[in-house]
Formats: structure tokens, sequence, C-alpha cells
């Protein structure tokens, strides 16, 4: 049985990818002490190590892993030891060109950078396998050893491939998934255009073609890519389970990542970690937390680890912006506010040569201990010492965000009424108005249950599967709050359109239909006019006809003006709310601030702007998390009368707390 | 002997594209029911259909399509039959891939979406007419088919092919013209870096070059695919012919379209027809109008078809902003002024599926019979009911604007004094002091006959062709009066320069030479003086020196300050004048209206700003089009004491007539 | 022994490319009169001519360049015979397709415009070596040919190749550098993303990669490029050397051209020519002003000639403006002024086809004798004649700015903290305090002496080789002043960085070190405060830890507020100054003007704005330049009581001269 994450962690972990293959051996124990000193406990190894593990085909060196791993071992520093996989071998690609991805043009990407692998390709599935069973057996005891981190930020460079491997393999997921030819010609709408097939070899990829795609099409080719990799990585972790069954593994996701569902992959993983990057240009960083509850959400409220943050700033923007004096351990303490139980950082020590040598790092090039980096790391690292309690503590939340990737994926294909509208965009915000109140949102599937909310969102939810709508209708019926916004309930799961009137799946329980669309030029705005007040509106109007709802909105410039614009509806026992356009922000804030004051849902405080607060729970105490994005201090009232420990000073606190600028408190109460 | 358009269609042509393929048979006879209700009375149908009537080579299934002609004739429907070969099947790819176009990287386009034929492809003309023999057969004497419908848009994406067969292609294309490589080597210049061949076989296409082109090769290989492309079309023709001989064929046309030599085409069609698709965000559509009077010109005034238009939005551009009410009907109505016969659109049924499932249609998504949109479309079928008289009516120009494909495509080849010019710019702003004053224009080749006219303007008619500076001389020599603009005769139709002084061929007849040209930067203006008004000029100013022609107005900055800009010279018993620079639209306005009236051309009547006015005459009736592009109502004038009788109510009207904002009148005389 | 330039032409050296095979034999008598009323004295002939030299292979057709020379020799025209390698005939590549260029797609580059072969390609080798060995045979003795043209403009178009051919040439040149793969894997620094080799064969190119490429690499790769392609000339070089040794050679260099290191490949010339296209949108060339100077320099001062400049307007850019009357002729002078033996246009006579055939040229397509640009043409080359005692006159610099062409290649590869610095908007920033002063200016590369200079700037050298800080604190030590500005000293000659500190090589001398990095975003500036003034600085900062430097000015914003931002140290007898940011030009005049004011170094002469001031000595005589680049005139002030002989007036000149707008004096003393 597979250990849990607290039983072979039971810190906030704290930590970095660590690349000692890239240094001297008399730089190893260094390295290590200083690790102690900054209060790392775990450590990424391995990585980027396959061509110094399987020098040649089959002949394999440990030697050197050996002896790092006992180093950090003696030490007392946990390894999250690497597959080794993310970067194939030189020779690998050489002996076997088959292995390389392909462009859509036919050529072949080439050994160079990293990550330059067709997922679909047989031979390197096999040499995986080779490499990770002899990694599994060699390391199976070893006590360093507490999680296995499978590959690395898997499809982040390259998502898709085109090579004539990939091309049979299509094929055959498509047999596998349609039976019958004809039955891929009416869920592909090949009836248009004259795309009729007569048998899977005809098929190509949704590329090289003269104008637009076949959206079904293109969809399916994004849902095979998904899974060819998901493939690669169940592979690995099949080997690892049979070998190593108590061993937890995992593999590192991205932020605003496309390519893959997440939600699908973490069912797989037995730790949900994640790589944050935010520009520092944001100010404060909403969107990271946004990730953060994504992930969070991921496994149903497990706590996840951020496996890689930077330390100062990246190397792969225009412009890399560097975080001020005590942004990082802000932004790492939101981390933990949010669920998180582990603070890693890629990666320990300053490259030298290579890509990202200007990538920060835990340790700088000048190895300078008084460096302003290292030193903010070392504080950090002993801080998080004191808080060996909070780990698996949850955060609960009254309000949820549907959030889908095939959806996300289906609204953005081309040939749309307005193809400029991001769905990130929409998500973002509806997130930030919550963001900014301190409520705690999780993110769901449609398909996933509701019942824990009373409140759910569905923003620009053009994909609406085979029975999602009733799901949907029920979690009204028996009395929840929906709010679903424009271009929602538009397009079934093969992206065909609900006929009968837009947004058909949802036209019972919004109590409207929609006739058509208006969507707006860049610089259009429009205005709604409610309760009185006029404001902006801009992207997109739908011309609604109501069908029992009550307007709560109504449009007032252009043809359709006195239109509704917003409605709500009683539906059963619950309220459904359409929003056919695209509101300001201080639209949105308005009509969520009456909806939480009608359902009872509070924030745990009322806070100066800029201070995010967020709470974790275990069974036993309640933690609370104050973080201050200002530069100035800022003063928070607590509840009267009762008594609060900080969880990093270990005081007791009563009727108020002073933040500095960029400062933190944990009360514990 | 075939058959007039007008005794096929005696009406005003109302339907558009009709794919039953897409639905199934229970939907065919609401479609033909709700035809009717809407007045439609063709439809174009089978132009994607090659995979569902040939579904494997040589087997042909037209039992669906004998029904769906058979319901469209016993609903009083008739037809325009496509020959079903705009979108090859995925089976003729697959056997035969040399009939995939290449792209300069060698790649090859692939199936899945239309048009990826390569015009060059023997294989595929094979299989095209196996394919428009079997149609043609079939339907020869089904008594719903008016018209055939060759293929569709052609080359509206792939109007290139560098396949190892279109290379031979060219060179046997070159050969056939040039006869012999010394030849080519001199009509190329291919003294110039060094580019002479010793054989066909050593020529390749002007594309993946380390830089520029030699013009001469690509103004050849431009000719050379408009040629092989309408190759596609006369095969297509000449089968029709023989086999129905009595039955009009055409194809149709796009707007702006650049590869193909319409003025060509247009000779081996029976009928003009085109796809018109203005951004609402224009406003008022003069571009469109300049394409309808374009498309009339095509075959010397004969009425011409809106073959494709859309009801509401398109989906493939960035924003897809949708007709407001009344504008679909006012723009139809504008096509019907300036000389169609035929209001089409695409399409009959909004797609479920595939890509144009966002593309508006005459019944939308909901089948709401009550919806907008289709209550505007049978609205607009119904009235067009009572313009019967007017079909093959005609449009009297006296101004005459050339407009040359082959030049379009010399003077926006790279390498000019300034690369950011627009052939099609230059041409919009000519035009559209025309369209302001409601004064009519045709458009001719230069080498076309000049005599009904007394004005003709050439915008920077760069390109000027043996011949055709005699042509123009005759024309002002005998009275015409003619306006040239900068930049134009420049080069001989090798895009070698005319030698001896610019504009070489035109310096008689205007009476001046251009001694160096000045380009303008992007931000930079300057000003002409003219009747002691300063005006603003842009883009462009000619050093012209004097040899006869008199300035009428002179720059006033930069350091040709006092140097003539624009000139006019008594050639002959007519007038030249040169517009040596880019005047803003005050300026032209102000020249042209006094050139109108010198020539006594004038409006039908003078009517408020944005109000469309245009007149079509036949033997027995003169019809005037009165169309409101405001919002506001308007009140027009009528000749005095003098009874019109409305087209569209009946009724009789004198003195004045008073439009709502968007409406239109057809007033009859 | 090659005879020195001065030898085969002792005066300014006028004229330009002429291509009499793109004219008829009628022409080129009426261009040897021509030449001769235009001052010509030289021209570069056959430069595009090896097609119809070598008409087919080995077949050599020289009757026509026979009568050419002829022609130019008896109308007194020297030559500078190209050895007609730039552009290769259509049969080679046809019979060879392995001497055509690769793209990174693996497509060839094709015949059709120019420059389309392989650098790598062993066969356009051989084919190079037979041309010239022939054409130096046949003209190794006719009197017109004054020196060798090799080739053309080398790698203007194509520097890079991706040819099979190429890539076992890359991987023969790396073994020929490192040896063995073991040496190459430590001095790429493959350990970073398992990049390890086993075999020279593995490598490959640094492109197709899905993401970023190991910099040490694709340093290498811009180096082997550059060295192949030098390879190219100088196997033409040791032909002409071999049969015709007293005769000059040379190749045209271009500017701001990053591909070629100009400094290694100047040793090899007998005379440094360059093309200059400066765009007028500029005004004053400050710009070109910079290229001369380091033309200048690439050969220790000897004079150089401008073999290309435009009499007008080029055709490839957007918009092509024209220089004003009065440019042309002044900025000839600039030439001349700081260093230029030599005055030379593209082309003679304008062409008539093909792709440069709006390229301005000293007779234009009118042929007209009385067009503004012959005519000013005409004026030139007459006055020119006045200046051949000038011929050989030096420069004499107490300047020097640092420029490396391998720093340019490595500090823009990508992945750096600030990824939009330019290297040479760094340089031309502190050129351009000098050009504005008129104090003369010579580059250097940091290897070099510098034992002539009082000042020596080194902006961003981001790369110190092995060798040359020891060298560079040398000079200081020594007594020289240095000012080195930000991210300089920072990677070693494979890219990797200088461990110990930034900038580890210059620490000690600079009595300073880099703690961190802080670039800043596109809209972001700070402020310096020096002296009581507050100055703009903005891209970057450097938070520096002062180790013995005093700070001459802090920043006074953003979390580094207070920090030093720029510094001095007095290090042995000299002065080295750092700039940690990027001063905005106020900021730099004033440093700069006390420096120079404290070295003692002046400049010729004060002038008013946009008088631009040079000097020129022989042994015998001085010569001062003054160009006055505005539109208006100006007097300068002369030397009290000193006579002065205006070269071009022969006038006896003192106490001041008046200069018209755009005009030019040149003064002997």
């Amino acid at each position: 049985m597979v250990k849990s994450i607290k039983e072979v962690m039971p810190h906030i972990a704290f930590g970095g990818d660590y690349n000692p293959e890239q240094w001297s051996e008399e730089v190893w124990l260094e390295d290590a002490r200083l690790m102690q000193e900054a209060g790392v406990n775990l450590v990424s190894v391995a990585i980027f190590s396959w061509s110094v593990i399987e020098k040649k085909e089959g002949q394999f060196d440990f030697a050197w892993l050996d002896k790092i791993l006992d180093i950090l071992h003696s030490h007392g520093i946990g390894v999250a030891l690497a597959t080794a996989t993310a970067s194939p071998p030189a020779w690998l690609s050489s002996k076997y060109p088959e292995v390389l991805a392909v462009k859509p043009d036919g050529s072949r990407y080439q050994v160079g950078s990293r990550q330059h692998y067709s997922p679909n390709s047989k031979r390197f599935l096999e040499s995986v396998r080779k490499l990770v069973t002899e990694m599994a057996t060699r390391y199976q005891d070893h006590p360093a050893v507490k999680m296995w981190h499978i590959n690395n930020e898997y499809a982040c460079h390259l998502a898709e491939c085109y090579s004539e491997e990939s091309l049979q393999a299509f094929r055959k997921w498509l047999k596998d998934k349609y039976q019958t030819i004809d039955t891929l010609n009416r869920k592909w709408g090949t009836a248009f255009w004259s795309q009729r097939y007569n048998n899977w070899d005809e098929i190509h990829f949704p590329v090289n073609l003269p104008t637009f795609y076949n959206p079904s099409q293109m969809l399916d080719y994004k849902r095979f890519m998904d899974q060819a990799i998901f493939n690669l990585y169940k592979t690995e972790k099949e080997i690892l389970r049979e070998i190593t069954p108590d061993i937890p593994v995992f593999t590192n996701f991205m932020y605003e990542f496309k390519p893959l569902d997440y939600f699908e992959w973490a069912k797989e993983l037995d730790l949900v970690t994640w790589d944050s990057y935010p520009d520092p240009r944001e100010g404060t960083p909403f969107r990271h937390a946004m990730h953060h509850d994504l992930m969070r959400s991921l496994k149903d409220g497990a706590p996840f680890y951020l496996m890689e943050q930077v330390t100062s700033h990246v190397n792969w923007r225009d412009i890399n912006l560097t975080k001020k004096p005590g942004e990082m351990r802000l932004w790492s303490y939101s981390t933990v506010a949010r669920g998180g139980d582990g603070v890693m950082y890629f990666q320990w020590r300053q490259g030298r040569a290579g890509a990202e040598k200007f990538h920060g790092a835990m340790v700088p090039h000048s190895s300078n201990p008084e460096s302003r980096v290292y030193q903010e790391v070392k504080q950090l690292g002993n801080e998080l010492k004191k808080l060996d309690r909070l780990v698996g503590a949850k955060t609960k939340a009254k309000v949820a965000i549907m959030f889908d990737w095939e959806n996300w994926w289906a609204v953005e294909l081309e040939g749309k009424p307005h193809n400029k509208l991001s769905y990130l965009d929409q998500v973002y915000q509806y997130y930030k108005v919550f963001y900014e109140k301190n409520i705690a949102v999780d993110f769901v599937k449609p398909d996933m249950s509701l019942d824990k909310y009373d409140l759910v969102i569905a923003p620009m939810l053009y994909m609406i599967k085979d029975g999602e709508s009733a799901h949907i209708e029920n979690y009204v019926k028996d009395g929840g709050t929906l709010v679903v916004s424009f271009f929602s309930g538009i397009a079934d799961e093969q992206d065909h359109i609900h006929l009968g009137g837009y947004p058909a799946p949802l036209r019972n329980l919004l109590g409207l239909t929609v006739d058509e669309f208006a969507p707006m030029a860049d610089d259009e705005v429009n205005e709604i006019l409610t309760n009185g007040q006029r404001m902006k509106v801009n992207l997109w109007a739908d011309i609604i006809k109501l069908e029992g709802a009550k307007p709560i909105a109504h449009f007032t410039q252009n043809w359709y003006k006195g239109k509704p614009a917003i409605t709500s509806y009683r539906y059963g026992k619950g309220t459904s709310i359409y929003i056919g356009t695209n509101p300001a922000d201080d639209y949105l804030t308005e009509l969520f601030s009456g909806l939480l004051t009608q359902l009872k849902i509070t924030a745990p405080f009322n806070t100066p702007p800029k201070v995010e607060v967020a709470e974790r729970v275990t069974g036993e105490e309640r933690f609370l998390f104050f973080l201050n994005h200002n530069d100035d201090p800022v003063t928070i009232k607590l509840e009267k009368g009762k008594m609060y420990t900080s969880c990093l000073t270990d005081e007791e606190i009563s009727e108020e707390i002073v933040l500095e600028g960029k400062d933190v408190a944990i009360l514990s109460c």
C-alpha cells in the first residue's frame, strides 16, 4: 500500500531541484551543508540525468547517484527521485530516429535542448520502461527516497507530434473510440465540405489544410495527444508501483496549461505538484492564487506541493523582473495558505552553463552566503519548520467555479462568432471577485458533485455533454444557486450544436432562449441598466427572449437596447442567473456581493485592500493566514475577546494584528 | 444554343446554398415548405457533395440527389446544380497523393478541410472530368436544373502549388509562351544577378530564395497559376456545354480577389456571380458597392447575381459583427440597384457541425420561424417577387475607372519605391468620390473601348502594355477627359521599366515628365496649394518637370516646395490631368466636382449624405433606387410635377419621398 | 609584393558598380563618355557575371568582358574586377543540387535571386576555384585592373546552412577544435538537460529544438559559419595572390552586420571596403559615422573605401525616402572626413529589369543629363579630383570603444535576464556622446593594444575571454581610464558564467561586486542622484556592493534606492568607472565632458549643433572637415590669426567660415 504524503514527509516540504551532475564532487558536500543551514528537507534529483545514468544503451552508471543519495541521506535530506526520462540522451535518437517528434511540415525535432521525443513512439516507451525499471530496482530500498518524481512538466514544449507512427496511433485511437467509420463520419459531421471517409487509413491530422479544420476532428486530436502523453505517465507509474508499492508518485504540473486535462491526470497522482512562475509585473499575484485553488481542487482538496518557483527572476521572458525583498516569502506563504504543503524551487544551485544559467536559484552564482537571495531562502526554510502541525490541513469552500479542460479546447477552436475570447480570462474575471473578498473557491468539473457548494458559477461553459445538464439542473432544483455566463450550453462533446434554440440544454433551467449572438468590436462598449445604475459591458451581447426568467439588467444602446442582458430565474428550490454579456468588474462585484449576503457566505475577516486572507483547518486546529501584499503596514481587527497564537513567532495575540509591508502572519485558534 | 439567364430565371433570383446531405430526409420536406414560404426560387445544390455522390472511385450514388431535385422541383424551386468538384473526397487523395497541392517547403496539403487539390494535377483533372460527365448526363433533362454552378470560389484558399507536376507545367507554359530560352532570358532580364538559364529544366518557382525574387518571373508565375485554374473551369464548362448545350453555366467569384483575372474569366461565364461579405464594422458598404459595379462591368454591363451573402454574421473574422435589423435588406437592394438580378445567401439552413456552423443562414440553428433573421429573409424574399419586370435592366455610366488585374499583380510586387501602397486602396479612393455623389461608374480594362465614357480615371496604372498608350492617347485626342494618378506608366508587361523618362508611354499625352519619386514616410504629410487653398497630401510626391502641361496645384513643403503636384494638359480635343501625389478626399471631391460640371455629368438626384441612389433602365422603364443608410429618416425631393410608382408598395408618388432609417424605395417612371 | 592602394589609385576613388551585361553594346561607349564627364575613375565590374562568363560548365566567354575592360581603360577608368562568384549560375545548381544551401526544415534554397549556395559545399568551392583561376589568368596583365573585388557582401542573405554536408563540416570543425568528445561535453556544459554526447555523429545543429538551445553550441555554430564563409574568401584570395601577386584584393563589408567577425576578416583584406545605406529618415547619420570609424579601425586606421551607397533612394525598405538635395554630397564627405579614400555607388546605370530596378543609381532611368541625381553625382565627382593629396591621410584618436563580434553573438543569445537589450544600441549610445562633441573615436577588440588611448569604454562587454581581463587591468594600472557598463564580465568564451561574484574577471579592477541584476520593464524608469542632480535611467539596475570603489551616483527609487548606481575606483595609476544601469544621454554627456576635461582631450573646434567636424593628417598636412547637417547656414570661428586653405575652392580663409545648409568645407593648414 502506498504511504501517505504526510507519512513520508511530515513537514512542510522545502527544497528544490538538485542537479549535482553539473558540478564536481567537491561541491556536493558543500551543497549538503548549505541545505542543512537553509532548512532544506527535500530535493528532486536526477530529473535530467538520463544521459549520465544510461551512458550507452543498456549501460547504467549509478555510482555517482548512489553517492549523492548517501550524502543527502546522511544530512537528513529526503529525495523526490526523478525517473530521469524528461530528456532522452543523444545516443537514443541517434540510433533510433523514430523516437523524435515530428512537426506539421514533416521535419523532425532534434536533440540539443530537451523533450524532443514523440509521445507515440513505441521505441521511446520501450527505453523509458527499461530505464525506470533499473532506477526503481536500484533505489527501491534507499532510505533517502521519499517519493518518485516522474518525468518533468509533461508536454510543456511539445504537446503535438505529426510522425507517421503518431498518425497510425491516431487512427487506432479513433477506431477504438468509434468502432465504425460510419460512426466517425457522423460524429465528425463529415457531410460538411465533402469530408466523408471510407476507411481509417484515409484520415490525416488536422494540419496542412488550405483553410479551417474540422472542429470535431481537432478536438479529438487534442484528446488523443493528451491521452498519449498520459499513457507515458501511467506506464512509468505502473512500473514504480510494482517495484516500490509503498512509495508515492507524482509528476509536476504547470500553470495555465491547456494541453493536458489535469482533472483526469490527478486521479493517477499520489500528490498534486505544480510549477509556478508568476510575472512580478503583475503585482498582486491573484492568478497564482487561482492556480493554487485549482491545484488543490484537482484531488478533492488534498494538499499539494508547489514543486517549482524561482527565488528571484526567471530567464525565459522577454524582460525578467526580479521579486522584491519579501515577495518570495510572501508568495510562498500564499501557497501554504491556499492548501500547499510544499514550497520548492527550481533550482538549488544556479547553473554555470546551459540555457537556464540566468534562472534564479537558492544559491546564486556568487555562492555568497550574504547575498540577498540566499538570505531570504534561509529565513523561509527555517521558519517553515514551525508549521509541522499544519501539514494535511484542509480548505473549506462554499463557492465553486466550473472548469473543464475539454470546454477550454472546444471554446477556443477557430470559427466562432467572437474569436478573441479567452476561456481563462473569463474564469479569471469571476474568480477575481472572490479572491478580492477573501472568499474560498473550489474548482469543479461539470460532472462532479456540487453538493458541498451554495454557489456555483459556470463561466462560458460552451460545451455541455450528455448528462451534464440534468446534473446541473438537479443542483439548482435542490436549492443551489447557479450563475451561467454567455456562450454556455452551445455545443455537445463533438462540438456539434445543441439544436432547438440556444442554450438548448440549459433553456429550462434558465427560463429563456437566446435568439442570436451580437459580438462586439474591439473598441465597442455597451451599457447595462440595473437598479437605476449604468455599468459598462463589452465583448458580447446575447439577444435574449425570456421564457419565465426575470430581467435584472437591460442593454441601453445599439439596436437591442431595452432588451434583457442579465436574468434571474427561480427553478425548483434554487435560483439560476444568466449573464448574457461581459460586465465590467464593478457589476460582478455588486452582483456577487448581493448573492453572498443572501447565501450567508462570509469571509474570515474584513481586511484592507490587497491583504490576502485564507484559512486551513485540521481536526484540532484552525489556521488563519494574513498576507500583506502592500508595501506599507496594515492593521487587521481580530475577533473581539478571542486569543490567537502566531505560528511563526509563538506570540499570543488578541484584538488586532499589525502587519508590515509584504509581511505574513499565521494565527492559530 | 445556351438559353439566356432571363429565360431560365425570369425573376429576381432569391435563395441560397442548400446542403441537404448534412441533414436527414425528414428535414428535406420541411426545408421545401419553408423555402416556399420565404419566397425562394433558386438554390445551389451539391457544391460539396463529391464524397457522397462518388463514394468510391467510379461508384456513383445519385439516389439522394434525385430525390432532392424532385422535391425542389415539385415545390417550384429552381436549382443551380453544382458540379460538386469543389472539395475532392478522401479516397481520391488517399489513392492518388499527387492530386494534393504542395507548399513551398515541399510538404503536401491534406484532406480535412476543402480545396486541397493541385490545379496542375492531371490525375485530379481526370477525376473531375469523370464526375462532371456523370452529373451532366444524369441531370441533363431534369426540369429543376436551371443553371450549372461550376466548382466554388476557385482558388479562394489555394492559388499556388509547388508540386513537381506544377513545376513541369510551369516550364511547359513558359516554353509555350516564349518559344526560346533566349527570349525568356531577355523577357525576364536574367542578366541581372546572374540568373541566365541555358534550358527550361533549370527554371524553378520564384520561392525558397535567399532574397528578392525576379519580378518578371513572379509575374509569370501568377499568370501561370491563374491560367492553370482557369483551365480547370474551362474543362468543366466544355463537358457541360457538350452534354447540356442550352443550360447556362457560371462559377462564383469573390471580392477583392487578386489571384484570378476575372475580366478574362468572365468571357467564359454565361452569368457573372459573386460572393460578398462586407464587414458590418464598415458602416456604409461603399466597397461592396464598388464590387457590384466591377462585377457588372466584367461582362459589359450584363446583370449579375450576388451568389452568396450572409443574413447576420460570418464566423471567419476575428470578431464577427452582426448586421443590424434592416441592413441585410438594405444591402441586398444595393445589389439590385447596381445591376444585380439575384440575391442569394450562404446558406439555407445553418449547419450543426463543421467549420462553418457559426456562419449565419436563412434558417438559424433554432429553426424558430419567429427569429429575427428568418423574419427578415421572408420579408425580402416576398418583396422581391414584385420586381420581375426589372430583370435584365441595365446601368448607364459616363464615368469609367481603369482596373487591371495584371497591374494589380505587378504594382504590388516587392522592391518598389514605396512598398506599402495598395492598388485597391488607390482605386477605392477615386471610386468613393463618385459613390458619394451617386454617379454611376463602370470599370474597364486599359485595352477596352472607352467610347462610351466622358471621363476615365486611371489610378496607379503602373503597367502599360504594348498598344495601350496609343489606345489611351486616342481616347483623349478624340475629346475624352483622362485623369492619371502617380506611379502610372512605369513598367511594361514584363515589369521592365519604360525607359526615357517617367511615365514614358504617357509623357506626350500628359505633357510632362517625372524626374524622380519622393515617397513619404508613414507619418509624413505635405500640402498642396490650389486656387489659394491648402490641402493635405501624403504617401508620395512626384518631382514633375512640365513639358506643356499647366500646374493646377503645387507642393508647399519639403525640398520640392513650389514644384507642381497636379497638372492639366489640353491634348487633341480632350484633356489629361496628372495627379503626382496622394491627395486627401476633400481635394479629389473638389477636383471631380469641377470636372463633372464641365462634362455635364449629373447624379439622378441630390440627396442627403449616406443615401445611395442608382438607376437601372429597360427599353420601357426607368427604375430609381433610393437606399437610406442612415439610422434616421430622410426626405428626397423628386422631379417637380412628375409621377412615380413605387415598385415595392405600388403607390403613386410625386413631389418627395420620405425614407425611414435603413429603408429602401424603388420608383419607376 | 602586393602594391599599396595609393599606388594603384592615387586619387579619391569615385565610381560604382557597373553591370554592362544588362545593356546592349551601344550603351557601353555612352557609359564611358558619361563616366568621364562625371569624374569616375574606378568601377566594379562582373560582380554578377558568372552565368555570362561561364555559360556552361567549363565553357568560358570572355569576349564581352575583354571589350568592356578595353573601353574603360581607353577612357582612363580603372576597374575593381570582381571574381564573379557572388551568384552561381542556374546550370551549376541544376547539375549539382548539393551546392544549394538548406533551411532548418530541410528544404533547399533555389536559384532565382542570388547567393543561394551553401558555404560548406565542396562542389561549390571547386567551381569557385575554377572560375577565379580563369578570371585571374585572363586578366592578370590587363592594365585596367587595379584591384580584385572578391565575391560580394558575403552572407548578406544567407549566413546559415543546414545541409547534411554542412552538418558533417560542423562536426569536423568541432572535432578539430575540441579534439575529444569529453572536452566538448565540458565546454558545452552538456550535463545540463541530459545533452551529453558519446561521439561526434550524435551532434546536430542547434535548430529544430522543442525549446531553448544550448548557448555554447549556438555560439560555436555562429563561429563555424563565420569561418566557413571566411574560408570561401581566403580560397579566392590565395588563387589571386598566386597568379597576380601585386594586385590588391578586397571584399565589400556591410553595416551593422552581425554574422561575420570583420576584425578577423580585415586581416586578409588589402583594403577595407563597405556598403552603406543609412535611412534618410534618421536625419543626421551618426550611425553611418560610427560605421565609418569602425571600418577605419578594422585595419589599424588605414583608409577604407565606401564601396556602395545610393545616390537617391534604395528599394528594399518598406518606404524608401530619398536623400534631399545636397545630402548625398554631404554624407559622402562624411566618409572622406572619417578616413575614407573612396566614394562609390551601387550602381552606375539604373537597371531596367530585375529586383533592384527601383534602386537609385548614378545615371537614372531617364538617362537625362539634367536630372537632379546625375547633376549632383557629376558635381561631386569633379570636386573630389581636388583631393588627391589627401589620399592616405590618417585619423588620430585618443578615445577607443571596445567592440567585439563574439561578444555581440553571445550577449544577444536567448535566455538572458533582459532579452530586449541590443549590443549595438549600447555601443551607439556611448559613441553618440563623442560624435556630438566631434571627438575622434577608434574601435578596438578587447585583446588589442590600448596604449594609444587615454580613455577606453567597454559597453556591455558580457564576454571576457582568458587573458583579456589581465590585459585590461594592465591598461588601467599603467594610467589609463576605463569605463565599463552593466552586464560586462559575466561569461567566458564558451558563454559559461565566470563564477565568484559578478563581474568576476573585473571585480579587482572595478573595486566592487554585483550581487544581483534587476532588469526593468519596458515602461519602467528609475532615477540616479549625482552631484545633487536627478537623471533618468532605464533598462537595468545592478545591485552593487562596494569593495573599494566610490559611488558617484545612487538610485533614488524602487527597493534598491540609495544603493550605488555608478562608481569610480582608483586602480594603479589609472581610474576605472562602472555604470551599473542605462543612463539617459544627458548623464553620459556630463560624465564624459568631465572625463575629457580631466584627460585634456579636446575637439578640433567648437561648433554649433549638427555640424560634424573631423580631422585627417598626413606627414605634411592637416585637413579639417566641416559638415553642416543643418538646413540653415552656420558660422564657425577658426583659430585666431591662423591662415587656412579651402581644398574645394582654393580660397584662403581666416577668422571664420560660413557654411550654407548641407554644405561642406575642407580646410588645410
